[in-house]
């Protein structure tokens, strides 16, 4: 048998939701025990909890805490929505410093009522309500396109090309982009995009995971790395030419793995990362 | 009460498929007898049959063959499967004309083992090689962008932009582009690229039906107009708006509304078309 070095996992981030079952005391140990040195936390997984004190904890075992998910879900067909969404992310501000961490995750949203362009709008302009705190608590704002088929209530920010230019028109060192090959893969202008983000230094986040062929849940059946079809390699090629050398964040939903055996489910993740990423 | 004239229905088109339960001959008569003029037929509602007497069975019933639905799928592994599904078009195209239609929708298709840029190439090399068939039986192509949650293994081509790139790159007079608001809706860049496609007399054909909120099934949850999020209206105004003056072709793959009585899905059909078209 030839003996290899074994691949680097320095990089490896994974998000507290793809182990949901484990509390976050329990992904700590696991995630640690097994070499994993980046966490992104979820904030289901900080609720009711003491949230420096998690943080501690999550450095205590050696874990950078790479971005806490998410604020944002802006649109509103009110200003009293609107107004409690702003609030909202204010708090999740408030929460990523708590934690110690210096990135928040923002999934946009979409209101179904109203139209695209209206809930465009409300998401630029949330935002930019919101920089002065995220400058003030020094967290950066990390738009997440979502895939197309969340357009409908998730996000109306749905391809890099709209983040990028959403990105540069809010001008902020605070605003930038998280690129997730989930949501992006398809698109033909992914490479461009990717490049024009690290150029104009807005590329702040990398999250990877595999569409499964076929998938049968529209939220809750993503795949491993090299499970799918997402050239997921490719794309971290591309990630890296642009310039980021961050972690790759490991976010899946499945209620599959989340059936599974979650120390198994680590392993797997593992043995995917060291293959595919 | 205020009277008011019964709204316009003379550019309704229905796909066989919308009301699956139906036989072909069923469909014929009851959308005759509720004044539809138009027909879009599924090749599975041709098969074992004879096309050309069904072709005349339809315009006795004085409906307008709108198109034959569905060519493509072009890309594959090998050239064994790529010749297959050249010989399956030109298939396609002789039962269009034998039907009676002038017109073949291509649901281009997607390879998950390699790239989505090779089923790119694979698809536009496939169509090029049917050009002339298609031009020599009078068969026109409209390559029908299908959404992104499809670029597994339906379609490569996820955008209008796209499909209006291909279009003019093949750049003949018998390929053009289908344009489906359930695939769309979601592009920032609709309004232009539907503006383009009709400048460059490549806006073929339009169908209609609504994303339901929430969808609960990838392919078979579609709504009918004004049950969902999609600015059907807009989007028509759009499409009207570059010059197209064709049918409006109602397609909806429903679970829900098959289980139904198709006499009563009939009557909805039209009273939402009547209401958001």
């Amino acid at each position: 048998m030839k003996s290899t070095e074994p691949a680097d996992i320095s990089q490896l981030c994974i998000h507290t939701i793809t182990t949901k079952p484990w509390s976050i005391e329990e992904a700590a140990k696991n995630f640690s025990a097994s070499g994993v040195k980046g966490i992104t936390v979820w904030r289901d997984a900080i609720e009711r909890k003491n949230i420096k004190q998690t943080g501690r904890m999550l450095h205590e075992h050696d874990l950078t805490i790479v971005s806490l998910c998410r604020g944002g879900f802006f649109p509103g067909s009110n200003v009293i929505k609107r107004k409690s969404a702003i609030d909202d992310n204010r708090k999740a501000i408030d929460e990523a410093v708590e934690l110690g961490t210096s990135m928040l995750v923002l999934v946009c949203g979409a209101e179904p009522s109203q139209s695209l362009e209206d809930s465009r709008k409300q998401i630029r302009d949330g935002i930019a309500e919101i920089i002065p705190h995220a400058s003030a608590a020094g967290v950066r704002l990390a738009i997440e396109p979502l895939h197309p088929m969340y357009a409908d209530t998730r996000s109306a920010i749905n391809t890099i090309t709209q983040a990028n230019d959403l990105a540069e028109e809010l001008n902020s060192p605070w605003v930038g982009v998280a690129v997730d090959v989930y949501h992006l893969w398809w698109d033909p202008f992914l490479e461009n995009e990717i490049m024009r983000c690290g150029r104009n230094g807005n590329l702040m986040a990398f999250h990877i995971c595999d569409w499964k062929v076929p998938t049968t849940d529209m939220l809750l059946d993503r795949g491993l790395m090299g499970e799918g079809c997402i050239p997921v390699n490719k794309i971290r090629s591309w990630v890296k030419n642009a310039g980021f050398n961050g972690f790759n964040e490991v976010e899946i939903f499945s209620t599959t793995y989340w059936k599974e055996s979650q120390a198994v489910f680590l392993k797997k993740i593992i043995e995917a990362y060291k293959e595919h990423s």
